[in-house]
């Protein structure tokens, strides 16, 4: 199932977030900022369009950290995000992560983190820690 | 409408996630971990129940800085979040910001990010900076 959790492992999710994602996220996080929900309003923003909340993609990486690598039991510590550029409805945004460091010990792992959209250029940046499940440490 | 943006001036939001909101959460975020959406995987893991997505608790810091402090115009720039205790269903969350800096040539702001349950206890502390809109700058 999961691939062995060694330095360099890596794992990516794709997905375009629709308008109706972003609606369902506003209600969910009270982030209700018309940026993201407005037509008029991210029209009228720096962006000429409504943007995708920067925490909703973000949590791509959660996903990616809990469900696959390294999965399931996984807790997670923390994390270091840069929104680099903004992101549009319907883009399809790719999160990776790639794991950096493995402490043993306490089977800390950081991963780094990066999601591009669909031209490739850098959307998110940035790094994660998470207690992994010990059987998946080496 | 928002308050001064001056060193120190705080703001903060409340929310207790329910069941429907993990719900809705992982359809959007494609996080799926069953320990925040099934009761079995719950009480099977260290926390002894279900608990909510960090990444959707950390939102809340989003909606405060895009909704009210500095509020609407707010360009989100980077987030570190260390998640201290796990967020269970039902309880009530209240997440504050405060401001820790500010760099008034870029209108770059820096807010400190605090989340405590309904005991009191801190389970995300971390840190925001964004861009804020240049009229709210002194």
């Amino acid at each position: 199932m999961s691939q062995p959790l060694v330095v360099g492992a890596r794992a990516s999710i794709k997905k375009a977030f629709t308008s109706a994602d972003v609606e369902k996220f506003a209600q969910v996080s009270l982030d209700t900022n018309p940026i993201h929900l407005d037509e008029a309003a991210g029209a009228a923003s720096i962006f000429k369009q409504r943007v995708v909340h920067g925490a909703l993609v973000s949590s791509l990486f959660s996903a990616i950290l809990g469900c696959d690598l390294p999965g399931e039991g996984t807790i997670f510590m923390g994390q270091t995000v840069q929104f680099k550029a903004p992101v549009f409805l319907d883009d399809e945004i790719t999160a990776s992560v790639e794991v950096t460091e493995i402490r043993a010990r306490r089977a800390v792992v950081t991963f780094k983190l990066e999601a591009v959209n669909s031209e490739g250029k850098v959307v998110i940046a940035g790094e994660a820690t998470v207690m992994a499940p010990k059987h998946l440490i080496a």
